[in-house]
């Protein structure tokens, strides 16, 4: 085992106990669909997905390295708007968070009901980048970013951590990667409990920027934003240091891609044999997995979220 | 505590040893809804409901009394099927399972991909009784009655109990009723556990004969089968050994009833805030929460299962 590696993994665990108290530890649950088969459904985590262990391990990590900031942003239309939302109020630190015009609604009242201040007006995805930095000039609100940034991938990095605690008998791990926070911090956890354990990443084949990057050796960016169901992983390229952990550290194996009917399939199956109420992007290792795309063995599966448009849901369930 | 309830839960306890390592012990879960509530998610039970509990239960009971049966039966159109199939399947004793042709085909094939016979032909919800006599006669097969069978009882109990091993300090259990097994079983292991305990039974408004045989003080009994959208719960009456368990011994402080509407209602907040798949009549303790139905305190849902009709759930979680 690297150096670096343990060095993760001790940031990981210092993680988990700094987080205690504020998330929660979801379950690990079998199913009727395959004995071998392990789920960690993050819907059930605080705000409906993993989110939170990153948020909160970013803002605890800044109070304790003696920092004062007068406020955190972020840019989000999803899970991560919640995530800071909550941990901020948690802290009791004012958080503004940037949503593009045409975001969910839903999602925008949740983040509002949560005590943060939304900022919509003239934010569209492609100038989100351009006003973020002009709105943190203005505050001096500290960014907390959803991916690229150690505190939030050793956050992430939790949920597959309490996974191999529960079973340690696993021989696949798999994960969504958008960013790759996620995925960059399970790869850790998962291959510091045991280096030969299969670490998958699972995207879909319309966003397959993380897939072409593990190909390629270099990061590749998708000349837009893609559209998809899961709308979780619509980030055209992973970070800078969820690059180097995956792939110049090699801790994730394999990078899968799933379509989008396999993505539909992957809800009605949660509906239907394991009963969870999964967003798109929380069903992608489901998908992998039931495509027969993932290695043989003991299978974890991170099912990162259940923030689902009702409606787009519905269609799906509806139409089989 | 009378020697009575202290007998039903020594046989509570004892179905929980006699079924373990054939059903899963399912989690005790927290929400982001409300901090007092704790859910009891029967949906990630083996088959997706609580059945099997009281189903394994009645069937290894039989063997260890040393009875012989050359097979067993079982009349259902829903749940209580897949569970006495996967039983007696587990202990190697044939099913014949009676389903009313007008069942939802998915659940058939289910039961008979567990490896049961089903007969289907000629079965109507009207002339069931009648035919399970006949085909009883003809096989001689042993009944597993759905709800009016102590060892079903007993067995359906082990699901509150657990809830109660993870969270003590429960001021309120609320469960469905139907036929009265669950309730029956849970009231039990919640007045055994503590005696102040509130114990409140949850049926549609359509489906109001328990309700009504708590008002009258004996049993009530509709005059057809009622529709409603929990068709789990369907039973047009509860059965002799629940009654006495639930109004006679008084284990059972309340029958609260929930509009169709506010059953709708609970299947959107199961999948948009607590992200769990649930079929209509699992998710009734849920609709009697949130329409303020429950009495106060820490409350614990015991939500029965989640094989919902697929199109019924569509159309429910679109029309908001």
């Amino acid at each position: 085992m690297t150096p670096i590696l343990e060095e993760h993994a001790a940031e990981v665990a210092g993680a988990a106990e700094r987080i205690r108290g504020h998330v929660r530890r979801t379950p690990a649950l079998t199913t009727d669909l395959d004995p071998n088969l392990r789920l960690k459904p993050e819907c059930f985590q605080v705000t409906g997905s993993f989110k939170p262990r990153g948020a909160f391990n970013a803002i605890l990590s800044l109070l304790e390295r003696g920092e004062r900031p007068r406020g955190v942003i972020a840019v989000s239309s999803g899970n991560h708007a919640q995530a800071v939302a909550l941990a901020a109020a948690g802290v009791g630190l004012p958080a503004l968070i940037l949503i593009p015009e045409d975001a969910n609604p839903a999602k925008v009242a949740a983040t509002r009901a949560l005590g943060a201040e939304v900022i919509q007006e003239g934010i569209t995805f492609a100038n989100r980048e351009q006003r973020l930095r002009e709105v943190m000039a203005e505050r001096g609100y500290t960014l907390v970013h959803p991916f690229d940034d150690w505190d939030v991938i050793h956050g992430q990095g939790t949920a597959a951590r309490e996974l191999l605690e529960d079973e340690p008998d696993l021989q696949v791990v798999a994960a969504p990667v958008g960013g790759g926070g996620l995925l960059a911090g399970s790869s850790i956890s998962a291959k510091h409990h045991r280096p030969s354990i299969k670490v998958i990443g699972v995207e879909p084949a319309a966003a397959d920027d993380a897939y072409r990057t593990w190909k390629s050796g270099h990061i590749e960016k998708l000349p837009t934003s893609p559209t998809t169901l899961a709308d979780g992983v619509r980030t055209t390229a992973i970070g800078a240091r969820n690059f180097e952990v995956m792939f110049q550290h090699r801790l994730v194996d394999a990078i899968v891609t799933v379509t989008e009917e396999e993505i539909a399939q992957a809800v009605r199956l949660a509906w239907t044999r394991l009963h969870i109420a999964l967003e798109p992007t929380g069903a992608l290792p489901l998908a992998a997995f039931a495509a027969g795309k993932l290695p043989p063995g003991r299978t974890g599966l991170v099912l990162s979220g259940g923030n689902a448009n009702l409606q787009t849901v519905a269609t799906i369930l509806a139409s089989q």
